[in-house]
């Protein structure tokens, strides 16, 4: 890969710590010249729903060949698989625990390797507690560097990676029924309910007992109002201009939403 | 532009979502080799004045040509201007909203473009929530890339540019009156009082009913006593020494502070 | 030193405010093409231990030659000195308050300097308030462009360095007594034990009247359950699998943490 290559670093472990500095310093070693991006620090722990969301709305939005190193990982040390996966042209280095399901749900995955490769690990013996520092970020840090794929380890059948899946939406007649899978830090509500459902319909959205009104943006409400919008992904979108949704409305990930045609 | 341009972003997103690490793919996109840098990412959401003051304490530690990106804007796809502005030979992408006005005030702009030529623009219909992404990452990472910055879009007058402006100072025989125009992350109080004010006077500072002693740093007093001094960036500014003046004093945005000569 | 050079920050700073960028912006003016990577900003307030701890977590993670600047600084402005040090191989500015007495109580520095020569400053008369920018940045990025060690200012003794010491481990012969020295993001609090006081022996830990089952990884135990284990730094940690330790047990720094033998 070329001197353009970058590794794009999606976690849980907060800012606080020297966790992340740490995995910078271990590509660093292995890598000197090649950039590393932040998508996210700021998942909240072991949230691997969240982690999914937030990759699956940023990936198509870099080059391709950017390596993603995704390290949301609950069953650190104990079962679960360490994988690399090939997807759309892009790298993803990840725990197999279902962060990489939101991507593998749009479109099918090319090619998946399970870490076992120990050349490419930091150490002979990683730790159980921090596998981000001794076995994605080398195995990410020698990929940027021209290792090829198929070295970091066995081949699994893409089909054996494991999915998150979302609450199927449920259509009727007068609308559909949808639910909240994530709430950003403006709090504003973004649904399960993709833009392809609306297509030319008029529609409100109802959340419990309050019908909000459709819109394009914020500002086509008065301020504190609450608006329902085709977020900047293409789903749905709950917000109130110049405040919080989530806070005015109460909103929970899972909660049901509903659109009602109009 | 050389190889030593970089992007210097300015944004209420926050960092637990994916809006940073989108806006950073986008401009990678585009001119992968560019370095983008944080300026903050955690002004308040849709804090204008937070801002500007930030954004004012910093572009001149920069070197000049480098492209600054604010996205603070409450008014995101509504009616407002997005802009291009060259001011002492550093770029700024931006809302017309006033986050620019701190800069302005200190020095007349050299060029403004609005941002209408849509062959820069991501595609050619943006979203109109994140325009950050689709209008304003993409301008500057352009302009990184060498277009000339007539091509952004049609030329507009400096002085139609949206200002904000602090409240005026009140000079008095005794002292002046000014405000808290900023709190810190310490909890330091910034005042609107510069340092061209106090010239070689002696004074204290006086806060609500709280006097306050004058001092150089810190330091100059004992732990969890106040302190106001000349503070970095030449403004007068409250502390408490291993403390928060903020807290102690109960500091808010506007508070009226008075400097009294000794 | 050549193109990969990379400057790591760690200060108390916050992401709130212009600081953190400020301090880049003065390196690019230096030295436009080095990298900075941020090690954490987000040090509680004038937090020398836990600074002392986050870099001795993270420096030798790093290439040798990287360049560290520590700005976590109560003293600022005041008597303290500000100093450049070269340890196994590695370059650290920082105030000479304790935040490098980790790394010395591990191996001895190589040489000391004072931060004497004005001519490395930003400035001639630099700010009380705000050495990192004005002293400190400067100086890393002088010495990432190639200034000799030795220009920096006046050679000091090694062995006149401030240092913390963490309070020593009590070996009994039914077990050793440590502390809590630092509690992370996650709430795992680490303690002062060392991986090389257990060995092989059995084990299990006591934290007030709570016996704790060692195990190697979060998942050894049920969700919930709590765990003492050897984190990813070889020191003893209390952690609960898939939630906090420090809320569940109420741990503080410097709280006694008892190993006993079994």
């Amino acid at each position: 890969m070329g001197a353009d290559q970058r590794i794009v670093l999606l976690t849980d472990f907060g800012l606080r710590d020297s966790y992340v500095g740490v995995i910078k310093g271990v590509i660093a070693q292995i890598t000197p010249k090649i950039t590393t991006i932040d998508l996210t620090h700021q998942v909240a722990p072991q949230d691997i729903g969240a982690a999914r969301f937030i990759l699956l709305s940023a990936v198509n939005y870099f080059p391709k060949q950017t390596i993603f190193v995704v390290v949301v990982d609950p069953g650190v040390g104990g079962s679960r698989r360490s994988i690399a996966l090939i997807w759309q042209d892009y790298y993803l280095i990840a725990p197999d625990n279902g962060v990489l399901s939101g991507l593998l749900d749009c479109a099918p995955g090319q090619e998946a390797r399970e870490l076992t490769n120990r050349n490419y690990w930091r150490v002979p013996q990683p730790s159980f507690t921090f596998q981000g520092r001794d076995i994605f970020a080398p195995a990410a840090a020698h990929l940027a560097q021209g290792l090829p794929f198929e070295q970091l380890g066995d081949r699994i059948p893409l089909a054996s990676l494991v999915r998150l899946s979302l609450p199927e939406l449920e259509i009727k007649p007068q609308g559909i029924v949808g639910s909240i899978q994530y709430l950003d830090h403006f709090g504003n509500g973004i649904t399960t309910i993709p833009r392809s459902q609306i297509a030319d319909k008029n529609w409100i959205c109802r959340v419990g007992e309050t019908r909000i009104v459709a819109g394009n943006t914020y500002s086509d409400v008065e301020a504190g109002v609450a608006i329902a919008l085709i977020g900047s992904e293409g789903w749905v979108e709950i917000a109130v201009n110049g405040g919080s949704a989530q806070a005015r409305l109460n909103l929970k990930f899972g909660d049901p939403i509903e659109l009602l045609w109009q």
